[in-house]
């Protein structure tokens, strides 16, 4: 999760909000990213979503499997049913995001039996490191009241 | 529809489940793409995805107001949750999906009022067409549907 949050960072200072994910099989990072939507121009540029596409360019497979996604946000329903699609065995999240979350807050579309892949789903590593990143971000760019 | 029935079509012909979908907005086709997964070997090349992600190429934003999306089965929890990332007005599709569909199937993501942004949902343009296609491309494979 420390990876994830350091590609966080770098997607704040970037003037992305500050989200990172880390791809890893066996120990072994696979593939990093942080959010690139503002940079990118791209409603899609998600860092789970650049995250997995990387992972699967670097094993050469869109099969995901034996992988666990970290991510210092809880996921949004794009990004929980792209964990889905790619058939990953796991998702870390650290903070929670009540407004949008899809993976236990407003949805749980890892653990749905009805689709046909189910992601096990750990919450809460790091939560208070991340959350603070998100608070100081959306703090410094919040203009001030006009006098 | 016919525009993305054709990308459909295409994507079965090179092997790929035959899902198309086109971007539109005020009477001009903005994108469009067929489904890619097992041509790009990318868990995320779903027709939507790549259908929104050179949208926002050709537009310059990621922000999609004004843009409709035609696609010819129900997008999954990943595309219905982009298409509201994306911001798009409005969604068609032609056959309901209901093993994986997420407006209106297993979810309705497009129209819940606690996210960010609503998308309306109009269902069964083409419906029986683009069924056919999917049909025979799996009698063809004897593959169960599994996107």
């Amino acid at each position: 999760m420390c990876l994830a949050l350091g590609e966080a960072r770098a997607a704040g200072e970037g003037g992305d909000v500050p989200i990172g994910a880390i791809v890893a099989r066996d120990g072994e990072v696979v593939a990093a990213a942080g959010n690139e939507r503002e940079a990118a121009g791209d409603p899609t540029a998600h860092a789970e979503i650049l995250a997995l596409r990387r992972a699967a360019t670097t094993l050469g497979s869109w099969r995901l499997t034996g992988c666990s996604v970290y991510v210092t946000l809880e996921p949004c329903p794009m990004c929980a049913g792209a964990l889905v699609a790619a058939r990953v065995d796991r998702v870390v999240f650290a903070a929670p995001d009540p407004k949008a979350g899809a993976c236990g807050s407003l949805y749980n579309l890892c653990v749905d039996p009805r689709l046909n892949h189910e992601v096990e789903v750990v919450a809460g590593f790091a939560a208070g490191e991340s959350a603070e990143l998100l608070r100081s971000f959306f703090a410094e760019r919040r203009e001030p009241l006009a006098e």
